[in-house]
Formats: structure tokens, sequence, C-alpha cells
């Protein structure tokens, strides 16, 4: 078993760099804070005996030798990035419970066949940077690099620029590594474990995710001196956009979910009627055919009321991934490892994307999840207890170990 | 007759400082841009023989002296700051009309009985800091000073600090000038004018505003892993309270218009259910009684289709005021002199807010308007012709000329 107390203590060390307003961590990707809780991680790495790997998209991957020097490692991780109102565990757990991992069994004295290598994907939360999971992308041939770099945040800095700035762009061949496995543990970040008094989800699918970004053009003119019939205003539509979004989600319920998290309006005045608005429409749904018939019914719908108020609609697709169905042979390493700890365990389909579903597509995978309060995360108040922490951080060590073969 | 070549090149310099990104103006109050237009303007006063006063509102008073030593001043003028995206001849034209007059004055060797006064009010616009006219607002005993102060824009900076950053804090006590009279030439920002085929409008009134600050609370969550029955989407909510603003306003139309032009939402990130909004709804009437009627009706409503959502909604009223019925007699003295000059007028209601409408509380007050091309304002689109300026210069100079006697 793993030392639950020093995940916690690595967790709360963690949870001091670039922390929110509310409990939680604004530690967003590229930024300064992220730079430092890198930091600190590669220092934990470098202390536990392992050598650090950087990626020209600046992936993290801290390696621990095994014994057979032909054996692919056994990869685990997570991402350190966080939300602008982000919690402490959404990522972090994954990556700290990697690196206990490795700590535990220098304690232990464990030797494995299998190199075991920590892994931080850069920007899994894609807030500042759409689309989410950007680097494992990459790092699964989703994306191509030079792409990953043009991307822009609010301010129009570009990912690549960004990283380099911070300093943690390094050489590697991004995706070069082959992968015996991959094992992610995260919070479930749904209420279904909490609710179902389960200590560790075995997670065989994920649901599909389809990002629209929609932009609506009516025309800038006078709150108070424009009538009524002459105008276009882009906020009205969204609105009625907005409301069509969660109609389309309903019609499918339970198997779909809808909102619009982003909203932009310009100018943005009180006294302007809204000429544009700009909003990203997050669609998903365990079933590829009503992401699909979804991302359909926005473009039609949405076409049909923006030119009934005769303004301009436009669509851009600017993130997705389809269903994924996990790695019998892992998802079995992780059932087996609960029943063995003598965990509660519920099979589930994860709500929310990882890094795990493209490294899916280029290694054997699974994930692991821990209940979290209320269900509730991508919010300062995401709570987990110590011990789910802990289930969740032996469940890992278990099936890893099983897997890295000792 | 007023020099029309001389106003436009005026108005056409002064649209060089703090230029917009589409042909219009950036120059919100209390910026550097806001400072540099302050002073070209003092520079071309000067120029012209004047002296320049400053309260400590920052409002810009430049006196051309009378003959009369005991006779109160006629002030004319308008605003010099803008929209984030606006146009040319908003607040501009009635301060640079009120320069061209005394320049006018000069050329022609005419002498008032009475002072003449070309004024620059700051923050007519309201974008920056609410509310609109905040400065002629505390110069007509409306808003004390000190709460003027404190207004914070959406970086937190105070009105206060902002005014004495750009150097532009007066020593003079604001609203200690007694006035003869005020005139302020605008241009329409709505469609009459030009639909009419009329050269000016004769302002007999002018709408009464309601601004309300409307901040709903869900809660944040993924938009992935949260089922749609736990969702608490603040983004949703606003959706049908804005339906609701077009309802309200249109039950009233024609004699009442209402929007949100700004809308910000927190905390804004594509994978996060928005857990916060906060909007700002315009609604506006020349009858008090539909102001007061559609204010409630927010509430109501916005309550009931909140509370349904099992959400909270929280109402400030963040700006105001009511309808406006301009003096008799400078009225009078703006139709006829329209008429003597022969230019085709109209007598309308303003459908915007003026510093006119405050400094009409304190001193007798009329307003001339110019037609604009489609009615667009609030827009770097928006366009006059130079007959349509040198119209509104002409009549302006006569009934100021008139009121403050040769
Ligand atoms: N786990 C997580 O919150 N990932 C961000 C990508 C997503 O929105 O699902
Ligand atoms: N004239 C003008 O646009 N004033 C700003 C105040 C308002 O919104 O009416």
């Amino acid at each position: 078993k793993i030392n639950g107390d020093r995940l916690w203590e690595s967790l709360m060390e963690m949870a001091k760099v670039g922390p929110g307003i509310a409990g939680g961590n604004n530690r967003q990707t590229l930024t300064d804070e992220d730079a430092e809780g890198r930091a600190l991680f590669q220092k934990w790495c470098e202390d536990a005996g392992c050598t650090m790997g950087l990626d020209q998209m600046g992936n993290m991957f801290a390696r621990r030798e095994g014994t057979d020097p032909d054996a692919l490692p056994v990869y685990v991780g997570s991402h350190l990035d966080t939300q602008p109102t982000g919690g402490k565990y959404d990522g972090v757990l994954g990556v700290l419970a990697g690196l206990e991992l490795i700590r535990s069994l220098n304690d232990m004295g464990i030797k494995t066949k299998h190199p075991i290598v920590a892994t931080n994907f850069t920007n899994e939360e894609g807030t500042r940077y759409a689309p989410a999971m950007l680097s494992s992308g990459v790092f699964a041939g989703i994306h191509t690099q030079d792409w990953a770099y043009d991307r822009v945040d609010a301010e129009g800095k570009t990912f690549g620029d960004e990283l380099k700035r911070i300093g943690w762009r390094g050489e590697e061949e991004v995706g070069a590594r082959k992968m015996h496995a991959f094992f992610e543990l995260h919070i479930e970040q749904g209420p279904i474990l909490e609710a179902e008094g389960k200590d560790i989800g075995v997670v065989t699918h994920g649901q599909g995710l389809s990002w629209t970004e929609v932009t609506i053009t009516g025309k800038d003119a006078h709150t108070g001196s424009t009538p009524m019939p002459m105008r276009r205003n882009a906020g009205l539509a969204m609105a009625r956009v907005l409301e069509a979004v969660d109609e389309i989600a309903w019609s499918h319920a339970p198997s779909a979910v809808g909102a619009a998290g982003h909203i932009d309006v310009y100018p943005n005045s009180r006294n302007v009627i809204p000429g544009k608005v700009v909003f990203t429409v997050d669609f998903r749904s365990p079933e590829l055919e009503v992401i699909e018939d979804m991302e359909l019914r926005l473009r039609e719908e949405g076409k049909e009321i923006v030119e009934a108020l005769d303004m301009q609609i436009e669509f851009e697709k600017v993130g997705g991934f389809d269903p994924v169905k996990f790695d019998e042979t892992c998802v079995t390493a992780v059932r087996n490892a609960a029943e063995r700890l003598g965990y509660s365990h519920l099979d589930i389909i994860s709500g929310a994307g990882h890094d795990a579903c493209w490294i899916n597509r280029v290694a054997p995978t699974a994930m692991i999840m821990c209940p979290c309060v209320d269900g509730l995360s991508h919010n300062e108040a995401e709570e987990i207890s110590k011990d789910w922490a802990e289930a969740g951080g032996n469940v890992l060590f278990h099936a890893v170990v099983e897997t890295a073969e000792i």
C-alpha cells in the first residue's frame, strides 16, 4: 500500500502554488504559476531518484528505471494545470499519485521489470487554449505540433510563445515514446460514486465531446435611440440559441449533456446593443450518433433562430473527441486491484475528457476514479477525502505494479 | 453663419485622438487618449482667446468674456469621451460646435452681453464608469462628488484615482457656476430626422432611463460530468431573463425600448457551467410610469424565472433619470433659429440621455439635433454629412447669440 499521508501532504503543498480566491487553485496552463508547479514536481521526482524527460509540448516524464533494459515503460499520470477557478485535485491527484507510487516502491525496495514513468501533460483543461487535452492530443498524433503552437489565448498570446516564455519547452520529439500501458487516476467530477457509496470507479468508457464556437453578428447600436424594430440585438439571438442548446441536450437525457460555459459580448457596453457575441457550446454523450445529432441540430436550429431575427450566425468546431472504450486488459487490472484490496467498486463511464482518452489511441489504457463531494468539480470548492485519495492511490499502485511486473 | 469647413476640420482632427479599429474612436473617459483630446481642445480654446476653467470632476469650461460684467454666461457644450467602439460625432460635435461658435464670433468681431462658455463634461458615456452623464449629474447636484469618485471600472480602478492620474482634476467646486442658459447640439443617434428628411430636430423632451444590474448565482460545475438535473446553469437563467427583457420592452412599443448591452459570465471557461452572470438591463421610455412598470416586471419576472431554476437573482439600480421636459424659452429660441435660417425642422424627443438632461435641472436648457446616417450611433460606422453638422452649428449659433444678447 502507498503512504496516504504523504500523498495528501504533497497535494496540499502543490495547492499552495497558484492559490485561487476561494480555497481552490488558479494555476492555468503556461502561466508563471504553472512553471512554479512544474518545478516543484520535478524536484520531488528527482528526490525520488527519477530522471526527468521534457518534450516539445512541455509534457513531463519522470522515469524510474526497470530491471529489463528492453521493456517498454508503464506510464501513469494526468495534469497539473487547473481551471481559472479550479479545485486542488482535478488532474493533480493523478500526477502526484504517480509520484507516490514511485516513492512507495522505493520505500519497499521493489524493483519492476518495466520502468515506470510519472507524467504531467500540458494544458489538459483547455480554458486558456482550446481544445482541452491539447498536448496528450499532439502526443497521440491527433493534432500537429505546429497547429498546437498556433493556438491563441484571449489576449492573443500563442501557445508556442508562452511555452517558451515559461521555460518549459523541451527538445524531445512529441509522441516518440512508446508505452507498455498508461493508467490515469482522476476524481470522478460527477456524483455517481458518492451516491452509490463506492470507493472506486473502474472506468470502462469515456463520453465523447463536441465544442462548437458560435459567432452571432448583429449590429452595434444605441440602446436608447434605436427603435425596437430596427434592432439587431446579438445578445437576444444568443439567448434563444442558449435555450435551444438546453432543449437539445435534454431531448437526449440522461445520455447527453449540453451548456455554454464561455460567452463574450461585444462591445460589452451598457448602452450599446451587442453587435457580436461569441460563445462555445459543449455537448457530450457516450454515443457518437447522439453527439452528431446535437451538433447538427445546433447548426440547423441556431441558423433558423438567428436568421429569423435578420442576423448572421457562424459555427466553428474548436474541440472534440469520439466516445472512448478503454483497454480490456488494463481495465481488468484495475478491477482486480480494487477487488483484491477489498474496495467497493463500480464500472463507470467518464463524463469528462481526460488525457487517457487520447493516450488510449496509442497505448493500452485504463482509468481509475475516486469519488468527489457532491460530484462538484471545476469549482474551487471541489473536495475529496484523504481516504478516497488513498484508495485511488492503492488501486493505481496495484494495477501498475501488476502491469509493470516485479 | 459659422465656418462649416473649420468645424469639420476640427472634428476630423479630434477623431485622430484615440482612433478605433473600424474608422471610429475609442477615447473612453479618463484614459490617456481622453487626456490627449482634452489638451487639444484646451489649446484650440486658448488660441481662440478663451480662459479655461476646470472643476473637481474634470469638467472643462472655456470662457469668452461678455460686455456686461454682471451677466451670467450662456453655456454650450457636450462631451469628448466616446464608447469603446464609438463614432466621431457623438458628443464631440456639440463640444466643437461650441468652440466654432466662439471662433465665428471672433471672426465677425461680435461681442455678446453675456459671456459664452464652451463646455466638455467628463464621462458622459458611462461605459467605463456607470452611470452615464456622471459629471453633469454631480454638477446638477444629482450625485455627490464622493460617490462619483468611488465608481470603479472593470479593472477595479476608481474614477477619482483615474481623474487624478490623467492630470485633469481641477480645483474648482463642482456646480458652483450659475448658468444663464445651456444649449447642447448632438447627433440624433436615431433614425427619425433622416427618415423625415429634416435638417434639424428641436428637442422638446428626453426619454427617461433605468439601468438595473442583474446578478444571477448558479453553481460552477463541470460541463461534462454534471448530469442535467444537477445543473444550476446561470447562463441558461440569463437567457430566459434576456428573453423577458425583450418581451417587456415590446409590450410597451413604440414608446419603450429595452436590451442588455453589458454581460459578464463567470468563470467564462468552455468546460465550466457558469456559476454567476452579471448583466445590465437598459430600459427607456418618455413616460415615467412605463419605466417604472418595466423595472418592476423585470424584478418580478426575473425572480420567478430564476427561482424556478433553483438559482438566486439580485437587482441593483446603477443608473437612471426621469423623462425630461426642456425649457420653453430655450426651445423656442432653437425653433426660431431653425425657422429664420430656413432649415426644415421637427420637434422630437431625445432617445438617448445627454448632459443637457441633468443641466436642465439647474438652468434653462435646450438641445438641437442633427440627423445621422441610418440612425446609427454607438458604432464606429456612425456617420453624418458636413451639411448636417453645419446646419446644426448655425442653429446653435443663432440660438446662443440671441440668448447671450448682442
Ligand atoms: N477532466 C477535465 O476536467 N478535463 C477537461 C476536459 C473536459 O472538459 O472534459
Ligand atoms: N448620447 C449618449 O449616447 N449618451 C450616453 C448615455 C445614454 O446611454 O443615453
